[in-house]
């Protein structure tokens, strides 16, 4: 270990994805043997103190209370940013001027102006991009899009995609995640922007049009943090869309946080002419698929374990046959794809950069564009 | 049971729902003890070797080769109408105006006009009017509606409703379920009709717009049944459109014909402020309920078998716990309940009539409206 | 169907099990082509008031009470047993030696005595036998059968099977269930009977030894219905024991009335070297099945819904795929097979006469001389 | 942290369980705050190569290939033994003669001769003992014990324990698993070890008595790792057994590895009079439970996902809901456990120690006594 060339990582951010980012760093040279070696150098954020002690508790090395002064910083290889929405067209920039490499929590931006400074910016940069779509590196999604791409499934005729989650009711007082100027949006940006990125990798297609797209705000009033009296809440609670994939195929999507009895129900489910899949990250582990080829007598839904070293995607790094993964480990998965792709390797999958990440941003624009004006919305009309 | 008042019935068609309905009036005297006594008394059809056949199979007492002179005929009481739905009309109308009472399988009628005429009949009419929208009647659908009603849900958030098969893969011939003029329209009036009916039924609330509604025939030739040559098919292969219900719910629906691995996958999930509902028709003795009024400890969705006699509806008539009905089962709790209604008594949940029906025929509409203009239609634009 | 020779048939009794024979010799008819037309001829029980009552609401031509008289009658056919299995061996001998066929309820009957006493007369005798295990005939489990023969499961290594009801809590009063006397066992005769025949049925092997069997009574005295005092319970709870099949496979079986939450979980996983088999009843139309020869990649348990018309059996009688079965269609599809028997022709699987079915009794017998030795004992000793 | 006190470990063995330590060592002080700060303070294995690759990779601060002299270390406070049972022993007595707490991988040893030695060198040392049975610490494991220990489930009847593997089919060689002298067993000391810790643990009773064991071993011969030819296999393929609770409950224990299908399938079904508890490792995060004390119209099992912070053990530490765990959480659990235990504090769910060790080995060995003697066998007998 010691002869591989270190990567110096500046994290920006200590919140839940600081934790998962700074997890996953950490652990992929345990499980993986990583071509570069990750360094945890150095953890900024706001708070002094706060990121003393986050520095302390997962080890980086030093910490800073100025990010854009770190980045400056001549050892600094990759600037991970893991901050609010609204603070990723900022950060990146300076971090692609200043000649880093940048991995970026998603969504890409707030607002879809944000997003394309930030694809012109990687465009005359030499650093590399990601952004941090960690469910594509679920095992199970991961070999979804391999047996898609492998043509297993023929052609593709639907897909169906949700992002339910339940923890929004009206007990929940008015945080920042309901206000718009922190937010961006609600359970849209939040949610939906998985649920379309999973469903672009999966599927490999675009989206060429949506329609008839609902964003409701169940929930108008919470209580504020400061008095306790009601305030507006400025984001969605919930927004549905229709679409077409630019193969052909249908397509229904939705991002909810008031779907009572579903915690973290991210999924798809996906026909092809020759078979389909079905995923839903509550069981994680597992992807169901049906093939249509075989003999009929026996066709049925296969629940996949996707936990084989050797036929699933990373699990030679983990542990013998269901004995599961859990939610942090597609972090690490992808720590190990940026480290690859770093070195000049190829990913295990397809790792999503700025421009990737934009495509994703349209369509979430192209469908607040579609309730707003109740009509069908081409995906040329937004960009 | 020699006692009780005979109900003679004129069934017109011997098709998959002439089986049903036969076998449904013969089990209904058996496993229930309903107030009147249904006599099977006449089954019409064109072909009169046919219907000879089918009435010594059946134990219908005659057949007949003119439902138009049989329904003129004295003793009949109640004309049932099994034929396709081009027919409708004309039968529901003729029999209205002999003054018998009418049960018309679903869809109501092929067009909007055909199915206003029949709303118009029926409110002139001395007769009473049922249509066969069978999946009210499986236990666990008239359960979910009871446990709505009862507002054990509280209120109605989210509705999600997709009826797919996957039987029409391009091996299958051009058959006239895939011609316009024949079958009015493909998955969508077949499947579309049911999950529009039973989510009315079950969340007790009307639809109030669509929007968004793609419409898509995926195999756009068939082999001809005649030559094996190519010819079009004029109907829809699948139809999706997202919705609005009039207590503020945001909902989805998609009929499919090609959606690999789903072969009756009729099903919804509603999602509450205090609980929600799941049924999938492939597994029909099934509701799945999620309580969040308990414990927070101990919340999951509870797979509940409708099958208890007492709590589960129309389950005194079958077997102990656990002893699974089947699909014909809905059909005889129909006619159970259709037999209570024309006794003046009141049925295990609401019967549909043609009034409801109507409804149902309008949100189809509205559907294929958005398709072609690309917008939202609200439904008070189809009358 | 005016054509096909008649089957006159005498049914004994009338309870649960005499309703689902009367509905399957009118069922078998109208959705099989039977090569013998079954004639409900006479129904004979105890009470004639009752018996009449009976024969009116199930098209019984004639009723009688009085079943020896009856079975004596030179037009019957088939004699039907349903009642009590104390009652089996008196009326299946008188039968037999009548010259009649004979289809009995299981057990077979209460004691191995009774039972070889059978074996003896259906030796002797010029009708046939048959023993109504109608498990046998839920199509995925006949489909299981297949599967196993087809030799897809390789060579057979583990069976687990189990029986579990829930229904006798403290509540349930000293019905003759309770009562040794009537019932001869309690959870083993009802329940283990089912799942050593369905296994024996399935692997194709017989139980060489068992060992180990436990015989429980958790509730030992119940409410009398006469006086509501307590009152001694003299049969089983539950039964468990294990067993070697003589193809070397290890097994273990298990039937209670009181493992909470299983309403009428009658189930069996079966692995072999090449694939394994599960099924529960609560899930009828299902059979899950694992394929071990396919790509390690795509492995996993496929749930299969044994509704396909032409790949599982009895399907081609009833309805589309995945409009499902229920637990009565398991006895009209055993009809269709008697009256496939009879006329000499084969039936869709095999079907247990009583010398099947002492090979059952046995089983049953073993495992109580193991219970009360605390030894293993091989079949052999059971004679 | 820097005011904690350290606990200096000393781990021995590097292979799979050394992994899974070190990981748990190392993640517990990053998502919990112990009370006691665990060191990594010294590896120990044969191979002086490895052993120092191994500490490189997983941050441990020294090496050693001498664990005695490790062990008498005088900075050591805790031995951690990862190594082969046939081990156990003699590390343990020495590090517990030396005063060090031990925390000992299961099964406790290949002998209950072994076994015993341990139990009291444990009564005569200062130090604590603690046994490595990780799937107590799996959230819904510890669950399921909260619930019973509650009430919730009442009184317990029925034990249904398997832990089901399918490795091992005929293309595996010779490995050591596979022989007598250095495995102890097979799937009995490997995955019944399991079982019986966790049923023990769930239902807070001991096991009186056992029944009826079957040992088998399917595949003789193996091919041998040095020339290929076929060698002796002298453990076990699977083992069954039937037991007696000291509670009155009736169970069935079985360990194999060729039941195909059943990749990891560790897993318990529990009913009692009040209610009953389901899982399955392969979907580790999911209890199920049937409370049979609610309406009897809603009643089902429910699927809780066992990952509310608040509600589910040891989720405060982790990710919010149904952002699942994985398999080696369990030991991080564990490792947070065993740190509040040396502190003086109460662990969250009761912490195995040599003594409660030996009572699940005592079980171990009476069931094999059962399969020899083909008999019933007291444990009062097994010392």
């Amino acid at each position: 270990m010691a002869n591989r060339k270190p990567l110096n990582i500046l994290m920006i951010g200590q919140g839940f994805m600081g934790r998962a980012h700074s997890n996953a760093w950490t652990q992929v040279r345990k499980f993986f043997d990583p071509p570069l070696m990750p360094v945890l150098h150095t953890v900024a954020a706001r708070d002094k103190q706060k990121v003393q002690e986050f520095a302390d508790k997962w080890d980086w090395l030093n910490c800073s209370a100025n990010w854009r002064a770190s980045i400056d910083g001549d050892d600094v290889d990759l600037v991970d940013i893991t901050t609010p929405n609204n603070t990723h067209a900022d950060m990146a920039i300076a971090a692609l001027k200043a000649g880093k490499h940048v991995a970026c929590e998603k969504p890409l931006a707030n607002t879809l102006d944000d997003a394309r400074e930030m694809v012109r910016a990687a465009r005359k940069a030499d650093g590399k991009t990601f952004v941090w779509f960690n469910y594509r590196r679920c095992p199970a999604v991961a070999f979804a899009h391999k047996l898609v791409a492998s043509g297993k499934l023929g052609e593709i005729r639907h897909v169906r995609a949700s992002y339910l989650q339940d923890w929004a009711d009206d007990s929940v007082p008015l945080m920042w995640r309901f206000q718009k100027r922190h937010a961006g949006s609600g359970a849209h940006g939040d949610l939906n922007a998985h649920i379309v990125d999973m469903t672009r990798f999966v599927t490999g297609s675009e989206i060429a049009e949506v329609s008839g797209a609902i964003s409701e705000t169940f929930i108008k009033e919470r209580k504020k943090l400061t008095d306790g009296k009601p305030g507006r809440v400025s984001v969605d609670d919930t927004v549905l869309f229709l679409a077409r994939f630019d193969n052909g195929a249908v397509a229904s999507f939705e991002a909810a946080r008031q779907a009572t009895g579903n915690q973290n129900r991210n999924g798809f489910e996906i026909n092809g002419t020759k078979g389909s899949v079905k995923f839903n990250f509550e069981r994680m582990n597992e992807l169901e698929y049906y093939d249509a080829t075989t003999d009929r007598a026996v066709q049925g839904w296969a629940t996949i374990i996707c936990t084989h070293a050797g036929d699933h995607p990373y699990l030679e790094a983990w542990w013998p046959d269901a004995h599961l993964l859990g939610y942090e480990h597609g972090f690490t998965n992808m720590a190990f794809d940026v480290l690859l792709a770093l070195a000049g390797k190829k990913p295990n999958v397809p790792l999503p950069d700025f421009e990737d990440a934009y495509q994703t941003q349209r369509v979430l624009a192209a469908a607040l564009v579609s309730a707003d004006e109740k009509r069908a919305v081409r995906l040329s009309e937004v960009r």
